[in-house]
């Protein structure tokens, strides 16, 4: 029996049902009409930033990545809650406007920006992270021709990578930033060129649970950002630390200790070195703000037995869930957490997998884990849906369409 | 520096450019508009169903799996060289109904399939492979509602698996199909039940490229299907044999020899045994017939040079070609056939990563390749992209959005 990832804090059953927001998933597949169905709990969402921003120096501003959940009500809640927004293309441009939040807000980073897609984002006074020089002049010429004044902060690809992130942005030739070394002699140019100079954004890597490794990446993101600004000569208006947090998603994993992280950052704050005293600072987060708050529930159309094997088949599948099938950014396929959510709480009394609805053998689930017995018409529940799962995921594959969203 | 995925035959450079149907690809772009651009040739799709025609035993039927490539013209282009359209979802259904086809040359598989969907499929006459005992009865019921007399087909869950496929569908425990020792009972059973039985489909294995595997996979079927008419002691109208079949993706990859598997299964036709003397024999195909007949056209949006290292940057990516990134369905990421479509067929200048404009470092089109020196502006192909490209993508990630698509 292969072992499930760890269900995140905050779940209850109410009567051996899974409950979100209070409420059984019985009562919102109800109301929602249909399954498969993206449950995106608010109280877990503003428990979370609560959370963070007690563990945080109050001096740090905390930003959202729009890509770890671009859902509309999702936006408009994070936009009571965070300070600013990262976007990653025109078309997140256009999602965080029609959430109604303030573009003086919003950054825009990402490697392959289009002449429309930096246009859009300077008549509408959004700040760049530039990934490159040629980027750079480009987005002056366009800003000339727009008769406007643009917001300019450089990617910096910085030498050293964050330990144990499930993805490194940092550390060697990277598609992302500008190398260090080029930095200051770009910054200069970007300020003489009569831009509004805004700073830097400094990432390392993402998904990492190991504080320790975040607060050392931290401390050479500032350490960076004072180097960058000494060699330079300008001041620092903002500096982006990144983020880097992660969240348990696989068996044996262990949420970040952010108390840890947050009295480290306080230390770097305390001993800020001259070039960086105005300074504000940011982390930008995603995964971890809104991955543990979603559950994507399905129900089970078929149970079937295979050469003695038990099979779960659901009317979702990869489709939703790219990453939880094990297809998206790894290597060896573990388990994600998953339940029974019609059975919450429950015994376990065998061993199923629980596989989707596509034709494919890529479309598993859970595999061969430790379940309540199950049958057609019980739901079930991943865990960790909230980031990275309707709109990472092809669901147009083998005509099956888009699961309903719903902020609960 | 990383060899590269053999460029599938049929294409030739125009004055430099490579050319699809006829016609330099910048000029496609022009005439659609924009990059990202998917080019499917009409011709070589024609030219791959001919050839397999010519190859293939004369009363083998043909079949296309819409999920390899749904979009509506390519169907319509089916419609008139196939002999049957197989379908996953009611998704896929309402597409191919979109597209003219009669339903009656439709057969669905897919091991999670709704009531809704089955109540669909039997109203419009499409043949049901079904995945379940139970799923058999559901279809059952479903028809005695309707009034109507379901076309009912079992996939075979067989004992063995096709060997070298990129993906197992038999062979031990499987969420597809029935095991085949619990088939004849079931046949007699819907047999009785008064539906209209329509024999098997035994499935073994996909993305193959050795013929003698593929062509021994089609012997052991037949021999399967032999055996599962005699126990039951029912007749096989109509077998699908499956596929199989593959396409080179990477570099060392060869063709499969269809020649060889075409005179194998004419040995097979030529001694049936008695049972299966008046069954209609199939083969589905999908990546094979549309796969190496597109082109994924993205344009060189930067050109980064990080560490010493060259990046070419382009307004496309793995939201439209998840495969060709690596992320699905593949351990070891390799390169696919990829080349500066705007230099096409020009000496390898440089080694060079082509990556995509996503903020992720999943996001890469080939990996340390050689290539002409390619700028800003020039247009870069990868190919293969005919099959599981669009459909297949999380088109919506990072607020990116489908891509244009063209039959030419």
């Amino acid at each position: 029996m292969k072992a499930l990832g760890p269900i995140p804090a905050g779940y209850e059953a109410i009567d051996g049902v899974l409950a979100v927001a209070g409420r059984p998933v019985t009562e919102w597949v109800e109301e929602a009409g249909e399954t498969p169905l993206f449950l995106y709990s608010a109280d877990l969402i503003r428990a979370r930033v609560a959370q963070l921003r007690a563990a945080m120096p109050e001096q740090l501003a905390l930003h959202y990545a729009v890509k770890a959940n671009p859902f509309g009500p999702v936006l408009e809640l994070f936009s009571g809650l965070v300070d600013g927004f990262d976007i990653a293309s025109g078309g997140e441009l256009a999602l965080v406007q029609a959430a109604g939040i303030a573009s003086a807000r919003v950054s825009f980073a990402g490697p392959g920006k289009r002449d429309r897609e930096l246009e859009a984002a300077i008549a509408a006074g959004v700040t760049l992270n530039l990934e490159s020089e040629a980027e750079a002049w480009r987005a002056i010429a366009i800003a000339e021709t727009l008769g406007m004044t643009p917001r300019l902060a450089i990617r910096v690809n910085p030498s050293f990578d964050l330990k144990g992130s499930g993805m490194k942005m940092g550390g060697g030739a990277k598609q992302f930033g500008i190398d260090a070394e080029r930095v200051p002699a770009l910054a200069r140019e970007i300020v003489a060129a009569g831009a509004e100079w805004r700073g830097f954004h400094i990432f390392a890597g993402s998904q990492a649970l190991d504080a320790s490794a975040i607060a050392d990446t931290q401390a050479q993101a500032i350490a960076l950002a004072a180097q960058l600004a000494q060699e330079s000569g300008i001041a620092v208006p903002h500096c982006n630390l990144g983020g880097g947090m992660g969240i348990p998603y696989f068996p044996g994993d262990m949420p970040v200790d952010v108390t840890l992280v947050g009295e480290r950052l306080a230390e770097q704050f305390a001993a800020l070195p001259d070039e960086l005293r105005e300074t504000e600072f940011c982390m930008e987060l995603g995964r971890y703000l809104v991955g543990e708050a979603g559950v994507y529930v399905t129900r089970i159309v078929d149970r079937k037995v295979s050469h003695g094997e038990v099979f779960l088949v659901t009317d979702g599948g990869l489709h939703h869930q790219l990453a939880a099938s094990g297809n998206f950014g790894t290597v060896v396929r573990r388990n994600y957490p998953v339940a029974i959510a019609t059975r919450y709480g429950a015994e376990v009394e065998e061993e199923a997998s629980v596989v989707g609805c596509l034709c494919t053998p890529l479309d598993r689930l859970a595999d061969k884990a430790g379940f309540p017995q199950a049958d057609v018409g019980d739901l079930v529940a991943v865990f960790c849906a909230g980031a990275y799962g309707a709109s990472a995921s092809p669901s147009a594959f083998l005509g099956q369409g888009a699961a309903v969203e719903l902020l609960v």
